[in-house]
């Protein structure tokens, strides 16, 4: 079977970036695999054999590729966009990984001109508490969606072909607009890893840090999970859709003051209810 | 090989209680197992195979049994404690699986008189989101730790004998004074429950609860599956360990307040700074 794509460069090659080439390899959706990043990622995707090629810098990689994805942290997409824009063949389309859209589809309009129309933003939602090169999976987007938020101006065409993409490494593809992405995933996401970051620094501080090592049970384990993400990562997504994030975290606020209040006088009724609440909407995730 | 106990009485066949029962049964700990609760648990249980038979009150249960088990939710506790303390044989012994030790050590000295000297209070650090007679699992202590936390009335003898029990279970049996204990667990079991519990709250009063639902990723599931437990249990738990709960409240606020704070001055430093603190800790977590 003929590869989707003949030449895609990855740019970024951690976790997200490093799994994107993993699957487009076992699954046969690209002929060539190049990568870039910055440090040695790059080298150690193509020592882990991730990558074909390590390119010395991001045009590099974009020239000639009928592909570019993006799944670099968030701080760095920008720069990346810059490199790339004068590097594009006029039949190569973009994409991303990012957990964030509005400020890369800014960022892209900005940077691509007229190839915006063959920007076409993306989200997986796929990832892991691990990162780095050689956390890579070939499966880690098996049956999970990837979002696709294309604007006015995305050429109907590179959507499908960059659907397809993402279909070939095992997702499934719906689309969503990226005002609504980036509310529901502060929703979904972002804030609660903030709210479980803050959770573990101050169980992490506490008189019962070392003990509570020795004794967590599977629950803690559970929750605290996403806690042993990257710091640096996530205060850049965080940051980057601040002020949805800031609204969960005003919403989270005030259901947390009425919990503790009346967990403070003793109010059985008002925790069952407020509890319950919790429970009901979790018992119907599948 | 002749069964560590003749007859044991399981009072509660919930998750915990119907797991006690399972997993004595399929280690041969009991050569007899009686159970009871109100409402349709214990036909339930022995309907499931978990006991040979259903009491019709806790006093019937507990007559001539070798061992009684309190697994009943905590309200239930000393009510039980009561019904029970009449009818204990002169060797009989008494555990109990309940999150919280202050207030079960308490209630059983009072009840029990001179036989609280064979009251081994024990916490199985062992659950799960579900509950009923129906989700017990003879497997659910394997590995898990039992914490015992004996008093200075404590008999050796009968704590000796306690242990063996949980250890015939499957599980490894610690020891820890009782304030200790339900410090420790407030801040890594009872807070974790109620902060998730408002997190789901939150999320399921929010304008994305419906969407959540679809496109919740695996971080979301795992940190939230702990909100899929039962309201009105872990409302008990918490008021039970209401002090030590509003401590843990109080210094997950203060982290809550400084992080909000930093995300709304967008101070990147100081936010991976916090979120740093929570992850190298969470790591460290085996």
């Amino acid at each position: 079977m003929t590869p989707l794509f003949q030449r895609v460069a990855v740019l970024g090659v951690g976790l997200i970036g490093g799994s994107v080439a993993a699957a487009a390899r076992a699954r046969g959706v690209a002929a060539e695999l190049v990568g870039y990043a910055p440090g040695d990622d790059a080298r150690d995707a193509q020592a882990l054999g991730l990558i074909d090629s390590a390119a010395p810098d991001a045009a590099s990689a974009a020239r000639g590729a009928d592909l570019i994805v993006l799944a670099a942290p968030i701080p760095a997409m920008q720069g990346l966009l810059a490199q790339i824009a004068g590097e594009l063949a006029p039949h190569a389309l973009v994409t991303d990984t990012a957990s964030t859209k509005r400020s890369i589809v800014a960022a892209a309009r900005s940077a691509l001109g007229p190839a915006f129309a063959r920007f076409v933003a993306a989200h997986p939602i796929a990832g892991a508490e691990t990162h780095g090169p050689a956390s890579s999976r070939a499966d880690l987007f098996d049956g999970c969606i990837t979002l696709l938020c294309p604007e006015p101006e995305t050429d109907p065409q590179a959507q499908e072909r960059v659907a397809g993409f993402w279909t070939g490494l095992g997702a499934r593809v719906a689309q969503m607009e990226v005002q609504r992405h980036d509310r529901l995933f502060a929703e979904i996401s972002h804030w609660p890893h903030a709210a479980v970051f803050t959770l573990c620094a101050a169980i992490a501080q506490g008189s019962q840090a070392q003990d509570a090592l020795r004794f967590a049970g599977a629950g803690l384990r559970d929750t605290t999970r996403i806690g042993a993400s990257s710091a640096a990562l996530w205060a850049d997504i965080v940051l980057d859709n601040r002020d949805a994030v800031l609204d969960c975290a005003r919403a989270f606020e005030r259901e947390l003051h009425a919990m503790v209040e009346a967990l403070g006088r003793g109010d059985r009724q008002a925790l069952v209810e407020r509890f319950e609440t919790a429970s009901r909407w979790r018992r119907r995730l599948p």
